[in-house]
């Protein structure tokens, strides 16, 4: 059994990891953390789990956590992780970050964003970003798992097979993203407040999201080149769910829609959790509600020489909690989709 | 394996059974029928399946069905299972009738609320109310079972430790009932046409709600006589989940919160999805959203002597498809719990 | 024009004063204050006012406001309003408190079930309940009102005809209340985060709740005697709206429906605001959404020999915002549905 | 006074034109017709409109209508009323077509997009576009108005500005949409099925919706050339709003902030309708909800050099309703904003 700590467990992501790993059939869990809840039951803070885990949350300690645990998932606000885990922590468990702090190669760029410092910027290098499908070698060999953002999971899924194809301009790509408000978390926020985000729909950190430079730099080196992309973030009264529609003018105006869903074929056929939906469906972000899928469908628009691409994850499972879990299997060498099967529920 | 067949399986619950079940360890489904769908993928129809489920929806032909199947679960309109269903096919498979046809033993009641005749009375005496915690004997060997109501499942549960022990009085017993959208299904109506359904609440069917007289047959046969209930359904703009509010007078004045607790742990104890929650919390719907749990608290208001007693399930899973599964562990001999185990997913 | 001040005007009942209150032909707005915005302008708070309201928010100031306006609607949790009002202030001008603090008439009962002490009793008998269609009179000369409740407004209309002609046992009421979210405020609690209130319903404050003996001493005085009832409100993912399903025995099992009708007719044929539904339709809260209304309709159920009363009104308005602007025209000598007579949105 | 006739009253568009005309003071409704609510009583079908409007919806008879009415709104599918306007009811009536029948000049395109026959291909060059903003010289003297849809509207007035000054490029103009599920209507269908939209997000009709060529007519026009565009709408679990993202690529790359906000300054500061957000701030539909308002705002990115341009109206009013009494206002001479100045509704 590989034994598991979830540092931040009572956040969004946090729980999720508790729930899934607690249905894993190769894990157990060691120690469950958060700062806010210290010394309480996790079946009083989610009352889900009420007679299915009544652990105490403890204080996070990350040394004690090592010394317990085969792997530790921290699901931190970004900033915190960078300063806890050492070259020491690494010796003793694998690590798998939730959130930002190991994404960005480029320290420089992370401080522009983050508008932050880098506490241990001596691991960036180390560190493996953690999309799955695209990285699964380097994963295997990882102590530091960076588990990719939310959105930029869908959109680099959506995309990577036209960038590494050499198949768009990439000087042209646009990513219009919608997400549920589980994507904001759990902290009290008058713009999560349910009166004002209900029955209303708002784009946010227009050309400043976080997520734009991890998304230009892993599509950057699919294509060996710099890429600056648009990204615009919106938020939809609903509990869960990512969907990224993607625009990008087509080098060759006479490729046709087989031809590039044979690209897709190419890289996807084989991976368990990325559908390639058929040719007039579209991905709805409840088809991959609950589940670890990733949904991407594409048109073309022949009139404008322009490749639509829907790209459709749950930003809690593939976005988050999932995506990690399959980043630890793949590093305790067990089936990929160990704990992850479950069918979406739609519903 | 249980080869199991599904009639009526691109509604809400059947879409729920065919889910459960193909997730289910020993289960094979032999049949997806749909009158609707004849003849299409069940993927094209719920593409959470893609990948996973790309059978073709067969028309029904029950005894086509029962000579391949082990079990048959009919989730149709009332008055289609009672004039299919005959000894013969009881003699091959087990039927678990997710309908109301089974339900009401008294032909005549039913035939006064379902305003309509009986086809096939004649089953109704081998027939078993399928409500698991309280008729695990009866279903161990029936052939024929009635599967509870969403409405009825999460009342009696709630109210029979109370009926049973002679603590309420009989008279008193009203139910504010509040559900989410899919229990009134997949048919198109406008009542359930989003900008009707959306952003308002309502009651409906006031003093004339089916489910009315099935929980007074079961109810009174605990009390050992006749009982008439108020009983009011309220839709809730939400998809899931049944919230019973429950009120009635105690017979004791001077009865504790921990007695009443104590007669709600002597039946419910071990009965693993029944929660009582503890004292000052109450159920909500998210807690056991997308689980076969039915949660449980109560509260005694000492200034009117009353209990209000608030029972929650999944309207799906515990008030339909789950209990169905349920019903047939039971039958076949399986831990009960079996594919049913999963934790709620309240976000 | 008739002065106004709005303290609180950036709460949800302040909000929708302001907005009502621009609106009104015979007001003009001198004042909005609000302690957390206090310098800000109204537009950067609320920007939907934008173009149309852009004055600064104030620190509350009682005397100045008084000085200055002819009336002044409170819109603060209980507790500070009554710390503020003075018999100089009442001399100044006229005061219509949203909140708690003067509808109860027994001091004790307000500090039994606020836990606080009151800070101005010496008021509490000058004090008028404001519930309009059954005060008029009183509120004609008032200068201090108290703005009923949004569950007992709806409650005690939807009840007060059938306790004024002594047509229900008085120890058998039971109202089970649905509210919107917006009920709860502005204030950020994790219960009405969006992500903790979509897509669920709970109970909450059984049998505790501060708008029980608001209910009963009105429904007491109507009744010439004491009244204890069942009160449980609920929370329901929506914006607005409240419906409260209503319980009662009736005395005389033979009553009919249209003698029913008739009693309802004979109190509230006239009233503007209230409007009866047919036999066999029931209120929705949309079709009272944003406006000041109050529909009613209810259906008897000679099994039980009950009385299943439905009443909906918009919180925000007709009980809250709305009302205190209805209790300001009759103030005042003017139409009574000046600023008021909006249609419904129900879409 | 105004005398209006509505036919498809009992649509959502039909309702929201009944609505605000009722409360229009100087208009009288003439006639409402409904096909699908023939001689029933409107307050039958809107419960909303209890005790303010009971006329009995008619069989539509364009003529009669005509005879009776100084204008006709018409809000029904496309198609229909192509077949019904001819010279001799302009003579008599002002018609306002709520439907796309006359919005294309080209009859080509609009068999093309719309795959039928247009019915009075004679009437298109007298027709005029309905966008106030723009067109009120033409408005002013038209018989015929061709009220534009939703997302065109929303588009156009937010990209208008940019076009007219020549500051993007023409051929990089993608437009990402949002609308609430009204804007689907009422006609029972799966996709807007309460449980099948809610809780999810999807696109639509990608690269072939109608309103495509619609924007490209008015922006090529302001243009002075031929424009394609991308187009892709996203139905949003809410009532009511539109929500247009907008890209497109700066011509100059110096151009500043201030300068473009001058540009839509020129054109906007003075017209009512038209509210442009405050640098860093940006529409959210809840701002104009149940208003006749368009917000706009946008921001520059620097690094990819594109304008993002964010434009949110609601789409039953000034996508629909509200555009078409604003059309009417204008033609018979009356204050433009008469009937139209309520203050959004955020709540």
């Amino acid at each position: 059994m590989i034994k598991a700590a979830i540092v931040g467990s009572t956040g969004y992501a946090g729980e999720e990891l508790t729930r899934i790993l607690l249905q894993h059939p190769e894990v157990e869990i060691s120690h469950v953390t958060s700062h806010s809840f210290t010394d309480q039951r996790y079946d009083g803070v989610y009352h889900n789990f009420n007679k299915r885990f009544d652990n105490i949350c403890e204080e996070e300690n990350i040394e004690k956590l090592a010394n317990n645990s085969d792997v530790i998932f921290i699901a931190l606000p970004h900033g915190i992780a960078s300063s806890k885990i050492t070259k020491e922590i690494l010796n003793k468990a694998k690590i798998i970050d939730i959130g930002a702090d190991f994404r960005l190669k480029d320290k420089n760029i992370y401080e522009e964003w983050y508008k932050t410092g880098h506490e241990s910027p001596e691991l960036l290098e180390e560190s493996v970003y953690g999309l799955c499908e695209w990285k699964r070698n380097e994963i295997k060999n990882a102590r530091l798992i960076a588990n990719p953002g939310c959105f930029t999971t869908c959109s680099i899924l959506s995309l990577s097979p036209l960038v590494k194809e050499n198949l768009i301009d990439l000087n042209s790509i646009i990513i219009d993203a919608k997400s549920g408000v589980t994507g904001a978390g759990r902290t009290l926020d008058i713009g999560t407040h349910f009166t004002e985000c209900n029955e209303t729909t708002k784009a946010y950190k227009i050309a400043s999201h976080r997520h734009t430079p991890e998304i230009e730099q892993e599509l950057g080196t699919l294509a060996g080149q710099k890429i600056q992309i648009s990204f615009t973030p919106h938020l939809i009264p609903m509990q869960r769910g990512i969907l990224a529609t993607c625009y990008a003018n087509l080098k060759d105006s006479s490729v046709t829609y087989a031809e590039i869903k044979e690209v897709y074929r190419k890289y996807y056929e084989n991976e368990y959790f990325i559908r390639l939906t058929e040719k007039g469906v579209f991905p709805e972000t409840k088809w991959v509600r609950n589940s670890n899928y990733c949904d991407i469908g594409f048109a073309i628009d022949r009139r404008t020489n322009r490749i639509i691409i829907v790209g459709a994850i749950d930003n809690l499972i593939k976005g988050a909690a999932g995506q990690a879990i399959q980043n630890m299997n793949i590093i305790f060498g067990i089936d990929e989709k160990t704990g992850l099967e479950n069918i979406p529920i739609s519903l």
